[in-house]
């Protein structure tokens, strides 16, 4: 048995490491910390998932206990947080003095709750989100955000860092599942504005090859200015250097009204809309766009 | 009288240029013509507008036909395409072998009636959008959509070179206004996905200036794919490569009880949602997220 509390601060490119649940992603964690070398141990529910593994080089501990025991940091990556608890937190599952890294996804309050747990059974606890499919991770465009504390962030992201991009995002636990839910929102409305852009030329007989590069530039385009409009959102002022909202509001007519004569889908156009004119209706009309932040900010309800 | 008819082919850095309108707009359009050394004559209803462009060497004329007169290419700039008509529809009004750019807003059905009443009145005619703010006009940020006869707009692109970055889009005259309202789509959903990611984490203590690099990096990579997906599209096929709608669906669940959970607006998560349920009702579950397509191709009643 390793001494678990003997984990070396930033773990060398050799330190061994376990992962428990090989679905599609653990295979893949797995897979990437052995291609970098790092002894590993696996266990999984159906012990045949370990097949591919095991022959690459990875240990399959007899018992989860044994999985444990074998590295000082141990990923879990199960479908729920449900199936991590009616597998971790019984009786004879010692966690103290691990390092566990949970790559589960779920929700902020599950991993705040998961941390706490953590901490109570002695383990040493980050939670993660993992914005990447399993055939890109161990390369750089696998994203793989954490949260937790720092220190223990710091004693492992050499070894993380066999997975791909590893962030930490600070020191509360739920901040991982908000920016993965945060980055997906932003990957929805990226593909939704493209899709409701690539329907209305369609109709005019352009191709989605040939409007695509454009939906990019935007995109590409308006993601610059973020920083700069944050600034606005914390400083809580408005002014409209660029447009004004009512300036947009009109705009999102034409858009609508657009949409409706090619007989495309209208509902986000009307959505925009609906938004704007919220803002619009509290005052809001002659400050700049970031000034929504205050109708998204709290909950709608007709 | 200018011959307008001997307007030559791609027109030389001095080529006469007329704006008519003196908006915010029409004011920055003939002051970059100006600025580039463009003779430029404008014409305005409230001829008080034109008082700084004259100052700073302007012809302002006398009347709208001296104004058409004046140089073989003309900008339109007014309010809607209803004050071109009132203006320009007049019987006292020729334009038979002028040029008319319009870059008044409008919707493509506009833009194509326009382009058919100008060609009944002797005018060669292309339809614009302007994509950008009067204080950028003259620099390469100010992208300026046309459409039309590609003849005509080869002839007059080096002196509209002088507003921005000019594009042709097709002969099409409804297609600068496709491609504006395409695009001012993605542009709102950029800033609302990032308005409503920076509501979720503001609910966690993190600052909006903070999470805003993280929302561009996502909005940028995701824009990086969608040539690739535009492809699914003109093939009609649309393999789960990377992932299959029903995950994105699983998670659209996570970011709709997220948001609820911190009390945000859940409206935007809602309507991605919906548009996913009724593709995967519809049989594409197991597809990529460009199926969506046929979603956005349609009205939606409910
Ligand atoms: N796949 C992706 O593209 C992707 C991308 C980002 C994030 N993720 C996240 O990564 C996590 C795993 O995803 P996946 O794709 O690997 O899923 P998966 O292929 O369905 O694998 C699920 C894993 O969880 C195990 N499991 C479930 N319930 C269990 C229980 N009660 N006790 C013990 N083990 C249990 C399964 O064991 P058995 O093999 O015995 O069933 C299996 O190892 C999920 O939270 C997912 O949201 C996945
Ligand atoms: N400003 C922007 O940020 C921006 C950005 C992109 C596109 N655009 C588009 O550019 C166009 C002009 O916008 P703008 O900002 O310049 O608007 P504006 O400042 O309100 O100017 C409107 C212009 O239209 C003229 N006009 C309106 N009705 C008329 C009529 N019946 N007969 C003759 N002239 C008439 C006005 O003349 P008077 O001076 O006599 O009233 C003025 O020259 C609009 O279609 C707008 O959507 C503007």
């Amino acid at each position: 048995m390793t001494d678990r509390t003997a984990a070396p601060v930033n773990a060398s490119a050799t330190a061994p490491v376990t992962v428990i649940g090989l679905g599609l992603m653990g295979q893949a964690l797995a897979g990437a910390f052995l291609g970098a070398g790092h002894p590993t141990t696996v266990w999984n529910r159906t012990r045949s998932k370990a097949a591919a593994l095991v022959a690459a080089g990875a240990h399959l501990a007899p018992s989860i206990g044994a999985a444990l025991d074998a590295s000082p940091l141990t990923i879990v990556c199960l479908t729920d947080y449900e199936a991590v608890h009616e597998l971790l937190d019984v009786d004879d599952v010692t966690l103290d003095g691990t390092t566990l890294i949970n790559l589960t996804s779920g929700d902020s309050a599950q991993a705040r709750e998961a941390a706490r747990w953590a901490e109570r059974r002695g383990a040493r606890y980050l939670d993660g989100a993992v914005m990447a499919v399993p055939p890109v991770i161990g390369t750089a465009e696998a994203v793989i955000l954490h949260s937790g504390p720092k220190t223990d962030f710091d004693a492992h992201s050499r070894t993380l860092g066999a997975l791909g991009t590893v962030t930490h995002l600070g020191e509360d636990p739920g901040l991982a599942s908000l920016y993965d839910v945060a980055g997906l929102a932003m990957m929805w409305s990226v593909l939704n504005a493209w899709l409701q852009g690539t329907a209305m030329l369609r109709k005019a007989g352009v191709d989605a090859a040939t409007y695509a590069p454009f939906a990019r530039q935007i995109a590409a385009g308006v993601a610059d200015w973020l920083p700069g409009y944050a600034q606005q959102i914390d400083a809580g002022s408005f002014p409209a250097d660029v447009s004004a909202l009512e300036t947009d509001a009109r705009a999102m007519e034409h858009l609508i009204g657009e949409s409706e004569a090619l007989g495309v889908n209208a509902e986000l156009p009307k959505l925009f809309k609906a938004m704007a004119d919220r803002a619009i209706a509290a005052g809001h009309g002659g400050e700049q766009y970031p000034v929504l932040i205050e109708e998204f900010g709290r909950p709608w309800a007709d």
